[in-house]
């Protein structure tokens, strides 16, 4: 098994990727670790464009992808890695097309900030089954290496588009449901299976802006004294409350 | 307004409750912000032993407390402070007294180790008005800076206990209802109203020997390909269900 020795060029262009623009321009994304990056290789909505072992873990290498590989010692599996300690594999993988809309139930996103957030609510669409989520252009990129390794793998399996979303839902026929703090008790809502669940930022949650086109507002009740609930624990709640009845 | 500059003995005993074995020989712990110190301040659980207030931001301490409080400089505010950087109130409480056990629904913790899960648990907790939390000797410390600030506010409001579970789930004559894979549908439960629900470790979920204690296993079933969901958005998901009726 010979695999050839990553070039300094390549090493300099996977560093690169560490920038978000760059990582735009090229349609990529960068993951590490065993784990995640054998999931990104079975996945289908992901194509490999680089993968790099280190020296000693081969072996690691699925013998399907040896051609396609490169070895790096422990140096440069240190330069490469945006991780303090570096793992024994790392992958750059395009982004995918993005297919026409599907008709099962969508996630959308108002400017979610906090990396470890998307990275939760990728996770939960993945165990909920849904597909796509639309996001405006200011929530935060779903391929920035702490969400990646926050999706825990459901980054190569769930759709994400960046799109105008006051245009997105202007223009939709779908029903949207927004979680606001003045809604509908989100037990007596009944989700219809095309529709649509918004949830807002952090601090501000839906913008003025989106507020009219909600269809059904819908609220998690209060029982004790916090001022508010995060933005991934409430996304949980109501994905949970849509898959009611299937 | 004067308020006594902090001595240097005081600097090192706060120092020193960085360290969990000193914070729980000592009783206390630290909180850093000015809006988790106020909160703090206006608490009936917790008593305030120490308040540090940078000198140039006196007029933040409430008249109340002023006397009690000290005043630092920004050399030794970064000498008090776990922060990168500090904030201009830092204040030392002391923990509850637990009062004996209440009737209401509890929330039971065995083995949960991530700070960030902890602290967003006790939140949900707060919003749900769970009142008491009881946790497995093996959980994470929830007077852990990183959980006193995850749990924004919340550790004033609620009980936590430290104990043995196997012990106190043999005791109960509560239902127990434990998050498993193989449970009931959770939509499907009605939960008492002076019920605990158990939730597990990260990886592992919960221990063998508490298993034949759960009287109820709940499972929140999976529509997608994610392998697990995070345990501070499946309490968040099982808690909005415990509430479904009040």
């Amino acid at each position: 098994m010979n695999m050839e020795k990553i070039s300094k060029a390549r090493i300099k262009w996977i560093r690169s990727l560490h920038q978000k623009k760059v990582r735009e321009q090229e349609g990529v994304f960068v993951v590490e670790g065993e784990k995640m990056v054998l999931e990104g290789l079975a996945s289908e909505l992901h194509t490999l464009v680089a993968l790099v072992a280190h020296k000693d873990e081969l072996s690691i290498v699925p013998e399907d992808f040896r051609e396609a590989a490169f070895s790096a010692d422990t140096t440069e599996m240190e330069q490469l890695s945006g991780l303090k300690t570096p793992n024994k594999l790392l992958a750059v993988f395009k982004r995918p097309e993005l297919t026409a809309t599907q008709k099962g139930f969508e996630l959308a996103l108002d400017s979610v900030q906090d990396p470890g957030n998307m990275g939760t609510i990728l996770r939960l669409a993945d165990w909920f089954g849904i597909e796509r989520i639309v996001c405006s252009r200011e929530t935060v990129d779903c391929y920035n290496p702490k969400v990646v390794q926050a999706s825990m793998g459901a980054i190569f399996r769930i759709q994400v588009v960046y799109t105008d979303l006051l245009s997105y839902l202007s223009d939709t026929k779908r029903p949207v449901y927004g979680a606001l703090l003045n809604g509908e008790n989100h037990h007596a809502v009944s989700y219809k299976p095309d529709g649509i669940l918004l949830m807002g930022n952090e601090g501000n949650g839906i913008s003025d802006k989106l507020i009219p086109l909600i269809t059904q507002a819908v609220t998690i009740p209060r029982f004790g004294a916090a001022e508010s609930l995060n933005v991934a624990t409430a996304t949980a709640i109501l994905l949970a409350e849509v898959r009611k009845n299937d």
